[in-house]
C-alpha cells in the first residue's frame, strides 16, 4: 500500500506492506488525513520515531479482528493513544491512558501513524462520525479535542476573561472551541487573515501589536509557540490567574520566571483530549473548520503537502485517500 | 534612630529620623528581625527599592494613632503587605491584599522596612504573638506563612507524595511546613547538615545525587531557585502533577518547557501567605525554627549580618535591638 514514511528522511513508499489487525484491532481505509505540525517536528527528529507519519483522519473500518463486527463499514476517528491496560497501570485505571507510561500513540510512538491507505487500530479507540459531519470537518476532530481539553482541565467561570495567543492553527481552533464553549475569548494573532476566520464566527480578535500589555485576563492560553508568546503570556495573565500552555515551547533565549511566583499565576501544560465532546460540537455544527484548509493533496502528492503545510501562510493541510 | 537602608549602597544610618504613626498606624518598636534572601536582592537592585530594608520581624507596639489603643504593650509580628482598600479594588475585596496593584509591601515597595528601631504599620496587618512563642521563633512566621500559602493554594491528598527540592532555608521552612500538616513529605538538598536539621524533626530527607529522576512525586516544591533546579523538578513530577514554584527562578540557560504540555504538569507559583495559619504552628510548637539561626548580630552590626547571610552554609542571620 502507500505510506508516508518517516525514517531519517521523509519519503513516499508505494510498497508498504499492509497492516493485518491484531486480536481487538480494526482494518480501516483512511479516506483523509490531516498534517500536525507534530508530524513536521517529527520529521526533525522529535521522539525519535521512525515508521508512518500521521495522527488526524477520517477512515471506514473494512474489517474487525473480534466477534464484534459491528463496526464494520462505519466511517470513524480515532484517539490519538492507548495504554496497557494492565491492571496495576494508574493512569488506565484512571481512563487517563494518553498518560500511561507504556501507550502507543498513532504516529509519534510505538505504533504506525494514518497517512497511509490502510492502518490498524484498536476498536476502544475509535468513534463513529455522525452522517451529518462531513469528511473535511470530521478530520478536525483531534486538534479540536486538543482545545477542548482545556475545558476538561480547568473550569473557566462564564465571566472570567479568556486570551488566546497565537492565530495559527493550534491557536484558531482553541479560541473557536472556547468561543463554542460560550466564553468570554479574545484571539490575539499577528495576521489579520487569520484572525478574520476566528472574526467571522464570532470570536472578538486582535492584532498583536494593539494588545496593552497588561494584566487582565483570567485565562491566557499560549499557542504561539515561541518563548517570547510565553513571556508576554506571563505579563498578561492577572495575578492568580491561569496561564495554559497548549504549545511546546522551547526556548534559545534567557527567561525570567519570577512573574509566576510574584503574581501566583498557574501554569497549565495541557495537550491532547478526549474526541467525545469534541465530536458533539461537530455535530452540532458550532464550528466550521473549512476556513482552516489551506490546500488538499492525493497521497502521490503527500510529500509536496508536507512542504505546503512549512509554508507561513498555511494553516490545514490535507491528503486525500479517495479518488 | 538607628536603621539599615539601602540607597545604590547598603548602610547603617545612625541618625533616620524616627516614623510618627498615620492614623490607623501602630508605632512598633523592633526587638529582632530576619534577613531574607529578598533583601539581599535589593541589595544588587531587585524592585528598585530604596529605603530602609527588612520585612521579617518582631516587635512591641508603643502607641496607635487611633482611638482603640488595646495593642499598646503588646508584642506583634506583621504581614508583608497591606492593600489599597479602595471599594473597587477586586483584590483588597477578596482578601488578596497582598495582589492589590497599589499595595505597600514592607521594606520591598513604597513602605520603609523594619530594620529599624522603629516602625509604623496598619494596624489591620498586626497580629498578636501567643505568650509562648519566643521572639527567636516568631521572627519566622514570615516565611513560614509563605511556606503554608500552598496549602492555602493546593488541596493536597494526604496520600499524595511531595518532594520539596532545595535545602536552603526556603526549602527547609517548606518541608518542615508541610510536614507539620502531616504530609508525605521528602526534602532533597545537596548538604547533609542541612538535610540534618529538617530530619531530626520528622521529615524524611535525600541527598539530590541520590535522587533518582524519575516522575514519581504528586507534587514537587522547587525551592533551589536555579533553572536546573527547575527542569530537575519537570522530571521528578507526575503526569498532571503540581510543581509548585516558589523560588523566583531566572535563567541564563535555554529551557525547553515542552515536559509541562507532555506531561500536562501544572505549575504553581506561590509567594507570600497568612499569617493566622503560620501562627498555630508556632503556638503549637510543631516547628523548632531555632536550628535554621546561623548568627544573631546587634543593630550595630547589621552590615556584618548582610556579609553572614552571603556565605555558602548560613540558613537564617537575625538583627537583635534588644540591648
Amino acid at each position: 500500500m502507500k505510506a508516508v514514511v518517516f525514517d531519517e528522511t521523509l519519503k513516499l513508499d508505494n510498497n508498504y506492506e499492509k497492516p493485518v489487525p491484531a486480536k481487538g484491532e480494526a482494518l480501516i481505509k483512511v479516506k483523509l488525513a490531516g498534517i500536525c505540525n507534530t508530524d513536521f517536528e517529527i520529521t526533525k527528529g522529535y521522539m525519535g520515531y521512525k515508521g508512518i507519519l500521521g495522527h488526524e483522519f477520517v477512515g471506514v473500518v473494512e474489517d474487525v479482528n473480534s466477534d464484534d463486527k459491528s463496526l464494520v463499514g462505519k466511517r470513524v476517528v480515532a484517539e490519538i493513544s492507548y495504554g496497557c491496560h494492565e491492571p496495576d497501570c494508574e493512569w488506565c485505571n484512571q481512563g487517563l491512558v494518553r498518560h500511561c507510561p507504556n501507550r502507543h500513540t498513532i504516529g509519534i510512538w510505538k505504533k504506525d501513524g494514518c497517512f497511509a491507505e490502510y492502518i490498524t487500530l484498536p476498536t476502544e479507540i475509535l468513534f463513529e462520525v455522525p452522517e451529518n459531519v462531513s469528511d473535511e470537518q470530521a478530520v478536525f476532530v483531534e486538534p479540536l479535542a486538543a482545545a477542548c481539553e482545556i475545558v476538561e482541565q480547568l473550569h473557566i467561570q462564564p465571566i472570567q476573561k479568556v486570551l488566546v495567543q497565537g492565530d495559527g492553527k493550534l491557536g484558531l481552533t482553541t479560541a473557536l472551541a472556547l468561543n463554542a464553549y460560550n466564553y468570554d475569548v479574545v484571539l490575539a494573532g499577528r495576521h489579520q487573515n487569520k484572525l478574520d476566520i476566528a472574526k467571522a464566527q464570532g470570536v472578538k480578535t486582535i492584532l498583536s501589536q494593539d494588545l496593552k500589555k497588561e494584566p487582565v485576563y483570567d485565562v491566557v492560553v499560549e499557542a504561539t509557540g515561541s518563548i517570547s508568546g510565553f513571556e508576554d503570556a506571563m505579563v498578561l495573565t492577572k495575578p492568580r490567574g491561569i496561564l495554559v500552555l497548549k504549545s511546546t515551547v522551547a526556548g534559545s533565549k534567557e527567561i525570567n520566571l519570577a512573574p509566576i511566583v510574584i503574581n501566583e499565576i498557574t501554569v497549565l501544560g495541557s495537550r491532547c483530549g478526549q474526541f467525545k465532546p469534541a465530536l458533539r460540537l461537530l455535530e452540532k455544527e458550532r464550528i466550521d473548520f473549512s476556513p482552516l484548509i489551506s490546500g488538499v493533496y492525493g497521497i502521490d502528492n503527500a510529500i509536496e503537502a508536507f512542504e505546503r503545510n512549512k509554508e507561513k501562510d498555511s494553516l490545514k493541510v490535507l491528503i486525500k485517500f479517495d479518488k
